[in-house]
Parts: C-alpha cells; sequence; structure tokens
C-alpha cells in the first residue's frame, strides 16, 4: 500500500465545456488530489464539436465519469450561442455585456452541478470563469460565485446538516494568457480544446469571434504557438 | 378603450407542477394583474400525471404560454420521486428531511425560471414553497428564497442593469388549509390539481403518502370534500 493510498480525496464535480478554461479546472482539481466527476451540458449550443472535445478531455483526464445532460435551453430562446442571432465577429472591445450572454446560464449550470454533487455526497464544485476576459458577463464574477456558494448551504440537505459546498473558481483572476501558463504547468493537452463560437466544417475556429480572438492573444503573449490551431508564421 | 387597458401588467414566470400549491400560484400572478407565464419541468418524475395536470390548469387559467422543459434528472440519481427508492407510506410526522427530497430541484427549478423571466424580460418569479407543510425541505424557507433573489439580480443582464427581479413565495406562510382558502377565493378548480407521490392507474391518488396526507388534511381541516378525490364520509 502507498502512503497516498491513506489521503482521503474528495470527490468533486466540475462543470467541463470542451474550451481551454474549464480543461485547465478538471487539471487544476486533480492536482488539488480531488476525485473529479465532470459535468456537460448539451443546452442546444450551435454546434457538437463542443462536446465532442468535452468527452476526449474527459477521457484524457480520467474523470471518474462524465455526465452529459440534456437541456433544451433553445425552446426558451434568447441568445446568440442557442439560437439564430448571428455570432458577432471582429467586434470592437467594449465593457457592455456581450450578445454571446446566455440568460442565468451560470446559474442553471452550478444549480444542475449542485444537484449532482449532492447526490454524489460531493461537496467541492469547480467552475472555470474568469473576470478578466469575460468580464462583460455578470455571472462570471467574484461576488456571483460568492452569492451562489451561500445559496448551495441553504439549499441542500447536505449544507443544511453542515456540510458544506465550496465552489471553487480557479481562473478568476487569471488572464487568457495566465489561464494557458497555468494549464501548460498541469499538462493539459491544449490540441484537444475547444474555443470557437461558430465553428466551420469538422470543428475548425472561425478566428474571428470573441472566443477565437482572446484564445489567439493569449498564446501569442505568451509566444507560443496554439497546438490546435497553429499560428500562421 | 377600458380603463385597464392603460394600466402596466407585468410578465411573470410561474412554476407550474401539476399540485395543488403551483395552481393556486398561477391564479395569485393573475389576480395581482401579472401576466403568467407558466413552466413546468419534466425531470425524470414517475409519473407523466403531474404534467398532464399542469397543462390543464395552465388552459384553464389562460397562462399566456405553457412551456414544459426537459431535463433528466434521473441520470443523476438520487430521490424516491425520480429513483426506485419506494415513496413513503403513512410514515409518522418529523422533522427529518424526507425522502422525497430532490437534491437542489428548487435550485435548479428557480435557475431555469431565471432563465426564462430574463428572456421574456419579465421581472416576477413565482414559486409555490411553504414552510409550514414542508419545513423538512431545505429549499422551501424564506432564507432560501431570499438569497435566490440576491443571486438573481448579480447573475443576470437585467439584475446587473437595474431592473430587479422579484421572487414571490405567496404561499410562504400557510399551512395546506390556508392555501385551499385562498386558492377557492381566488377561484382555482382543484378538481384538475394532483398532489399524490406515488399515483395508480389513471393517475388515482394512493391516499397514503406525504403529500396526499397533508392535502386530506387541509380539506378535512376545511370541512369541504376535495373535488380531486370526494370524501367517503
Amino acid at each position: 500500500m502507498e502512503a497516498n493510498d491513506l489521503v482521503f480525496r474528495p470527490k468533486a464535480v466540475v462543470l467541463l465545456s470542451g474550451g481551454m478554461d474549464s480543461a485547465v479546472c478538471l487539471a487544476w482539481a486533480k492536482a488539488q488530489g480531488m476525485i473529479p466527476y465532470a459535468l456537460s451540458i448539451r443546452y442546444g449550443q450551435r454546434h457538437s464539436w463542443e462536446l465532442q472535445c468535452a468527452s476526449k478531455i474527459a477521457n484524457q483526464s480520467e474523470a471518474t465519469r462524465h455526465l452529459i445532460l440534456d437541456l433544451d435551453l433553445r425552446s426558451m430562446g434568447g441568445s446568440a450561442l442557442t439560437d439564430t442571432i448571428p455570432v458577432p465577429k471582429n467586434t470592437p472591445a467594449s465593457d457592455a455585456i456581450p450578445i454571446t450572454y446566455v440568460p442565468a446560464r451560470n446559474t442553471v449550470f452550478l444549480s444542475l452541478a449542485l444537484a449532482w454533487a449532492e447526490t454524489l455526497q460531493a461537496h467541492d464544485l469547480v467552475i472555470g470563469v474568469n473576470s478578466v476576459d469575460y468580464s462583460g458577463y455578470p455571472d462570471c464574477r467574484p461576488a456571483f460565485i460568492q452569492t451562489f456558494n451561500q445559496l448551495a448551504n441553504l439549499a441542500t440537505r447536505e449544507g443544511v446538516e453542515g456540510r458544506s459546498f465550496q465552489i471553487h473558481a480557479p481562473l478568476q483572476h487569471l488572464d487568457k494568457a495566465g489561464i494557458i501558463q497555468l494549464g501548460l504547468s498541469l499538462g493539459v493537452d491544449f490540441s484537444q480544446t475547444h474555443s470557437c463560437y461558430d465553428p466551420q466544417e469538422e470543428g475548425a475556429a472561425c478566428g474571428a469571434c470573441d472566443a477565437c480572438r482572446l484564445r489567439e492573444q493569449g498564446f501569442a503573449q505568451l509566444g507560443i504557438a496554439d497546438p490546435a490551431r497553429p499560428h500562421p508564421a
């Protein structure tokens, strides 16, 4: 028996989208000694590529389980990511809430993660929000995460009985380059991750939406090539 | 033009389960002058009867729209209402959290209601929780509702931009008899409502689960017959 076998490893539910940020979160949870359960939501995204990436990442990272939950947010309407509104391209930087904001998305996703966590008797939830590059999204801010944490402990049997939940947002204060650096230090294979809001055939990134541009800038800042989409230079 | 046409009527999302409480909430919202949008969740209930009742109630109450959203909570496991655990019958009263508690259910349902509300630009959400008869459920308590209200205003574009959400729980401090009385005063047709956790063929109530017993006691306390299940006397 190795010494490691005696260490208590808490279960954690990690929200996994198939993008870079959540892939880093999954690796972070493992590095913290957590037993990761990955949760992806099929919520009516424009394309299935994202979820295929999530499955590959969950596999590579040896998540204990990867649950893909169906939830048809399209029936509600309301966002460029689920609706027929075109994804904006090459838009100038702005403090406004982007059109790609999905109404109450992180509230819905964290609620589902909480439901699963309580069922698993996991008390750690991990979400890849950050307030640097996506400051326009209200549900990526620290105050939102803190209040959800409070809610989780009021809302559940586990919380009420004193087994508190902890919501982790390990990327909260990192910019995209910082996230990539953290991921590389944890051995994340970014070739499997997907960021584009509007991918072309076979998942090729469009290169012009906000998500593509942030990703490109992040790798450029570090002076390294994006393994999913090598630098033209 | 009637004077009434000039009055602003806010839209409200009302969570509608097919039970008595949410039927009263829908009638309450209308009586408050709100334009009601009814939301039901098909979350892997043991039986479809509940949702059939929800549709009838939404129709009768002239909800502007009735959205039934699919969400497979069964894939998570964990409750007598969605799982293979038998529904408890004739259990003694207790302060413990009942086995029929569905992990984080009201958090998930309110999140979905919030997502739809934001899409509709509705700012009122109505939920039929009460802390008298169901004091065992953590997500029926006033502190839960208040904290969710706070979260809603942090989580959303509407909230951040100053168009606050209001979560209404008009049954919060009523017992079952009080809820029935309020419903009768608002013209609710209780013959269309369904309470049983474990219905028999064609939706007949079992008469022995917690929900059946609370319903029976409520009508008995008022000395009136349950139109859905007339008194034997």
